[in-house]
């Protein structure tokens, strides 16, 4: 390595070594405004964290820093493998935010952030008008963004496509959505006149909290989730944070007459908490751990949530301590019970409750509305009527209040685009899936508890090289082909064919 | 004021605000570090919390926030009472940190938080030997500090008094000591010898911790904590702490074999946060509400634990929801039994579950011991038989391990001279409490429910001027008199001469 590219290679370093310290402080503070934070407290401490934030944001845009990106991205012929993904997923993310003013990087901050202290209090009423101007606040701040923007993309929604999923574009989405549209929506309508009876009532049982979370430890634990690098506590959302290289939390929510709505909440977020924990330590080393695909991220979780979660091996695996653990809802229930109640399709309002089945047209009722809104303008006002005609065409059912319909999701607190990546996971993981099935006896290894082994498989093969790829070359590398819905549709077709004998 | 002046004040009030931006977060992320880290994340997290107060260190000592405060202080005449109270706290405080090194300072802090983390493991194992170092450590780090005061008392561990209870010295609290072991040795022998029977059985009977966090949020909720502005967790030792103006949050510890540990502990620091709740805003517009006696902030702790808490009043009010929340454990208990179960005066080996009365010998053994740590340098070694000789020798009890013996406390992990402020509590509340009896009738107002108008009471008598002023002014401006030890003594002498019908 020349003399200059060390020199800059170790201030790249040592700044950011710095701004990690400001990172890992606001990752915890928000931790806290999401689990702890009391009603009256949470505004300011939203500010604190659009400030820690900041900080970050000040640390890695100066002009130094931005020089010492650009002179490493020139020379990375003599950078390491790791060097090379860090200099990277900085220059990239510069194309974006290079000259964004670091008073409007906090000034947009604080728009988030304020946007989630108003969505819970919206939500809490179930009334959508208390989040409408914030709404249209996070709107304007994503399209103000955009304006600092290098050789910006034709359409404003492909610019926020590309953040959570670098390359992936409206016309590769339309297409993977109108397969699924052809396919999944003559097959439900078949499922819905079949005749198979599914027994549900079981599902609706009253479980008290406490019984919710020896279950979720419980199955945090079978997966191999590390409780001396993480923990977990509940939200009104749940999700999955790193907020240091041990420290892998988890969030859940408990509905007393709905227990599997947390069991599988639990599930998808220990599969993100497998992710994080087994990557390699020098994504954290060289800070670019932050810089994964989200779609990457959403097929494991979503792996394990549908394609083992939702097996019969493992609702076979998990019989026992459920009943053990439920036992006023297990009563009387039996396995064959089990599995299908937890696999049952039934078109229905809020998208983590959804089935596996109906799951996707809740993610293109997102995607088509996200359009509307960043593309066309829509009218921010006329969006809960849009989402209850969109859930009508798709699903057949509508919305009794915001918090069932349009307020549901935290997701556009923070901005437009991440919705799809959910769809991208199912897609990407049937894919994996179809080698793994080749290469391992997952079912046999799921009935015995050896989730490890499974563990193993995606470490070597999915985890390992995926903050350092594209979704792209990412999934080629591991399975020869780009993204494809096929396989999804095929496994859909083919799991719901037998559970519903078409 | 004056040009100058009020350029140095607003010089003072920026620096303050930008300073209190870390204070906030290095709050948030101590608590999490307390209540929520996982545990290989904590010693990064300690880390963490260091630097933040690290920084708030380096801004509130610069030469121009040292000069600005020295010239406000030289020019108090021209300032408002929170002014002159924000550059006191400050002026006074200089005293002791204007000459350390921000690097001496953010060590000191590391040294603390590795020693929190090292107690934490080695309480958990029972031994001693692994908290050693730490310990050790702690010590050296507080004579270091001591290093850079000016005008050094002459005893090291007035010093320490001072710091928490201001002007407190070694020769005053003698005295206070002198006076309980002479009345209240003698009295405890002859409790000791009466023939009352009191019933204890019901009051080790297992209740789920899920009835003991029922029971806290009646209890905060009952004495008036707003749960807008708080919450409340576990931890291994409860504290209460307010991390930000409308944040003042409370941890508690549930132990399912003896339910009136939490209850008494939830009591106590609803106490502390009442305080904090109540205190007037410009203590933090002003930046001066960390400097509190905690010899006051005790005393309301510790009046609503025994003087409210413990009353037979307040007994009585609570026997019915308490026989509702636990009903296995209190089935077939009477009013009387309640009343005196939790007034049971029994020498034990455990601060925080020793009864009102036997209590003070707990603070009285550890003043002795810190005086021996922090003056005469004693063997870091032998401190855990020195412990056990003083609990044989004021109390007739031997710790079967060093968990319930000298490693029960976390105070240590953070320097010394804190507990004698509990003892200081009851000295002071004992004396309030007999102005504030001759202006309300107290035990009809606990008999009503009526905890408010005492927590108006203490709000305008005890709360209001608390921070401004020094223990000694702040006393006498309530009841006239200087600290005291004969009213506590005098109440508990009358109470439990009661009880034990002597």
């Amino acid at each position: 390595m020349k003399e200059e590219t060390k020199k800059q290679l170790d201030y790249m370093l040592k700044t950011l070594e710095k701004a990690g310290v400001y990172d890992h402080a606001g990752h915890i503070v928000q931790f806290d405004m999401e689990t702890a934070c009391p009603r009256d407290a949470m505004e300011e401490q939203a500010d604190l964290v659009a400030y820690l934030n900041n900080q970050v944001f000040k640390l890695t845009h100066t002009k130094a820093f931005i020089a010492a990106v650009d002179h490493l991205h020139a020379h990375e012929e003599e950078l390491s493998v790791h060097e090379k993904a860090m200099v990277d997923s900085f220059y990239r993310m510069f194309r974006r935010t290079r000259d964004i003013p670091a008073s409007v990087d906090h000034k947009i901050n604080k728009v988030f952030n304020k946007a989630y202290v108003d969505w819970i209090k919206a939500k809490e009423a179930a009334d959508y008008s208390l989040f409408e101007p914030s709404l249209k606040a996070v709107r304007e701040a994503e399209l103000k963004k955009m304006e600092y923007i290098h050789d910006r993309k034709e359409r404003p929604y492909d610019e926020l496509l590309d953040l959570f999923e670098p390359g992936m574009t409206q016309e590769v989405l339309d297409d993977c959505f109108a397969a699924c549209t052809e396919r999944l929506l003559p097959l439900l309508a078949k499922i819905r006149k079949s005749p198979k009876k599914i027994r549900t009532d079981f599902l609706y049982r009253e479980v008290p909290d406490t019984a919710q979370a020896e279950m979720s430890r419980y199955l945090m634990d079978l997966l191999g989730y590390d409780f001396n690098r993480g923990m977990f506590t509940t939200t009104e959302h749940p999700f999955t944070d790193s907020l240091g290289r041990k420290d892998t939390r988890i969030t859940t929510h408990y509905d007393p007459h709905h227990f599997i709505s947390s069991m599988y909440s639990i599930i998808h977020e220990t599969g993100h908490a497998l992710f994080d924990m087994f990557s390699p330590d020098a994504e954290w080393d060289y800070h670019y751990h932050e810089e994964k695909s989200m779609g990457q991220h959403e097929s494991v979780s979503r792996f394990y949530e549908n394609i083992v979660g939702r097996s019969r091996a493992f609702t076979d695996l998990i019989y026992d301590k459920t009943c053990e653990i439920f036992p006023t809802a297990m009563k009387g229930v039996s396995p064959d019970e089990f599995y299908e109640g937890i696999n049952m399709v039934e078109p229905s309002l809020v998208r983590t409750e959804a089935d596996e089945f109906t799951y996707v047209f809740h993610i293109i009722i997102r995607y088509e509305m996200e359009k509307l809104i960043v593309n066309e303008k829509a009218d921010i006002r006329k969006l809960p009527l849009l989402w209850k005609e969109k859930y009508e065409h798709y699903l057949g059912v509508t919305p009794g209040n915001d918090a069932e319909g349009i307020l549901q999701d935290v997701h556009w607190t923070s901005g437009f685009g991440y919705f799809p990546t959910y769809a991208l996971g199912n897609f990407y993981n049937a894919m994996y899936y179809n080698r793994m099935k080749k290469e391992l006896d997952v079912p046999g290894l799921i009935a015995k508890g050896q989730i490890p082994v499974i563990n193993h498989w995606m470490e070597e093969n999915v985890w390992k090289n995926a903050a350092r790829l594209d979704a792209d070359p990412w999934i080629r590398e591991i399975t020869g082909r780009s993204l494809d819905p096929t396989d999804f549709l095929d496994y859909l077709e083919n799991k719901y064919g037998q559970i519903y004998g078409l």
